[in-house]
């Protein structure tokens, strides 16, 4: 009686997995130094001293019953709050106590939001490239997650293909920006098309259509930028949020739903979620945890070296002759490969332990991913690599 | 598009935390010292001192990366070998780090276990009295839970009642023993009667019938007795643990499956949670909470204010003219109540500033749970107030 369902997951084989697991055997053999790692988004820069500080802080505390004790299932009530005020400070959405939802990371957001705004039967879209996890995190709901193809040439929306695609089916759409793989930024220009588009089909409709927007890269921009607000173009936005990249604490399983208040179930979705706890066993992060980054709500660690890193590879690359979309933000960026198949030019960037993901793996073929959340010392290192990459094409 | 079937769990209030709401409003009214709340199973006893003095360590590592980083979705190795050989040590079960399985306390062990064994339109069953929230563990993963009617004399298994109920649609036992509500411990001749019923309806029906054994009150066990270890007696055990309680750190959801290595698919049913993980969005507890137990593992708070509260209630309560059965563990008690039905009682009780949670919540009418896990001083002060209750009758 044990669930074929999955134990059948069990089959599939991660490509990055592979890769990374490759080149851990390939450091033991010519050591870890020499293996260019670029397979994994694990943030690379410390954790905010601040933060450290306020852990121990509140460890050595004299009331641990209220440190270490249950929290109510939506939150800790002040953590909530903290995370209401700071979000309507920045973004000028006014959110409430009542709006927030503590979830662990973004995984723990996405699980509860998209089971929140769907049924069986119902389809959710996303856009290539895009986070292989969706897939899981999607279909375990009942619904259906459908992919629009890429725009491969900004890696913005293709409105084209997407619009084809919507049907009296579509439940929500899930949204990564700034986007894993591609680095891509979405534009005030693209959310306001999107939103469009969203609101003309509720209409045609007469129902609801969600959109669900995995923020783990917010505060990831570059040159100065910010990205757009997407709760500020569209009324039925869920948030979703993880502290994982913006404070270096992805083991810390920390992050949030942030119900639009403009949605008219706001205050239902929210309540809904600590239904949904119950039965997927969630019932909140880490209380510390809640407490900790409740403490330190708008600091964020020193996410330069991203920018930096960004700025070394994308001039050399594209010198070596890649193609590539320059990225906005997040730690990836998401060339071209030199050859068609994707999965046969990462296989010969082993040669010269460049450790690649082919964009097969995102739904976009063709194209590979770099997580150039390493340090800078080793970008620098790896770029003769590259460049002998290149001159075999 | 929102999903009906969780707005609808939105309509069903919760009796005990109605109780618990009415007793925060008169604690605002006459003080919170002379309202007795026995409503919550809330760990008081202190976190032990050496958990909290690793939890500072390990935030002030140097490796901040190490402490804070991913947690593989099976949990961090180290850790799970700890716990594996911990258990090995304890019970003689020959655990290795590959049957264990780190999750978010017992509610994401549950949340894992069940999903692992049963199929849509299989049948789990449970003995009452029970823990309600099991009617939600269940019921979402497409599985049915069934109630076993109680057997009162001492809330050991009512066999009779529960071969009845067996079907070819059993998938699952969930037990919970030391029992939530009742503190009753199984002795060691109920689980061999039970795990002899399910060896042999196994064989009738040819599939595997799993134990899914609910364990958070293990430590908590009276006059100097040790709770006989379930996996010694059933091949198919899963075991699922929470630190909550023996650490007194619920709000920190940590926990364990341990799957019992003389079941045939141990190793697979823990892989298979892996995969489990990625679709419910639990991937793993907090990375330093992780290993802040891994640290104290065998480690329990000093818990024998619980035995004490037992003693007083149980001489008293039945001094006063209560029926009780004994209890030998948890820090529950599960008294009839001096009426036939025991909301009425309770709401009695609400005049003495007692605050009991009626039977029928956990399945069993005409009793009532009480959650000593408040301070002895408090336990005393309430025995006038039982006095009083007991000779309204």
């Amino acid at each position: 009686m044990i669930s074929e369902k999955y134990k059948r997951m069990l089959g599939q084989k991660s490509v990055i997995r592979e890769i990374s697991e490759y080149g851990a055997e390939k450091a033991k053999e010519i050591g870890y130094d020499q293996v260019f790692d670029y397979s994994l988004g694990n943030p690379s820069v410390p954790v905010p001293d601040e933060f450290t500080q306020q852990l121990i802080r509140l460890a050595a505390s004299e009331h641990p019953g209220a440190v270490h004790g249950y929290s109510p299932s939506l939150g800790i009530p002040t953590v909530r709050e903290t995370i209401a005020a700071s979000l309507q400070r920045r973004f000028a959405v006014d959110y409430r106590t009542e709006h927030i939802f503590m979830t662990s990371g973004a995984a723990g957001a996405l699980a509860h939001a998209l089971r929140a705004v769907t049924t069986d039967g119902d389809e959710v879209l996303t856009f290539a490239p895009y986070f292989p996890e969706y897939m899981p995190y999607v279909n375990t709901t009942g619904a259906v997650l459908k992919i629009v193809p890429p725009n491969t040439n900004d890696f913005q929306i293709n409105f084209a293909e997407f619009e084809n695609m919507i049907t009296p089916k579509l439940a929500a759409v899930l949204i990564n920006t700034p986007n894993n793989p591609s680095g891509a930024v979405y534009s005030a220009e693209t959310i306001e098309k999107l939103a469009q588009i969203l609101r003309s089909k509720e209409k045609e409709y007469g129902h609801d259509i969600f959109l669900i927007s995995d923020e783990p890269y917010r505060e990831i921009v570059f040159d100065g930028q910010q990205a757009p607000y997407i709760a500020k173009y569209y009324a039925n936005t869920i948030t979703c949020y993880s502290f994982s990249k913006s404070l270096s604490v992805p083991g810390e399983r920390i992050g949030y739903i942030a119900v639009n208040p403009e949605c008219k179930e706001a205050e239902t979705i929210v309540n809904m979620c600590g239904q949904i706890s119950r039965g997927i066993g969630h019932n909140c992060p880490s209380s510390i945890i809640q407490l900790a980054v409740a403490e330190v709500i708008d600091l964020v660690s020193d996410l330069s070296v991203y920018e930096t890193n960004r700025n070394i590879l994308y001039r050399a690359l594209t010198e070596f002759g890649f193609t590539c979309v320059k990225p906005g933000g997040t730690f990836y960026m998401f060339p071209k490969a030199l050859e068609e198949d994707a999965v046969a030019f990462c296989k010969k960037a082993l040669k010269y332990n460049l450790l690649l993901v082919p964009g097969d793996t995102f739904g976009c073929p063709g194209y590979f991913r770099m997580a150039y959340c390493i340090p800078t010392e080793k970008v620098q290192r790896s770029l003769e690599a590259f460049k002998q990459l290149a001159q075999e094409y």
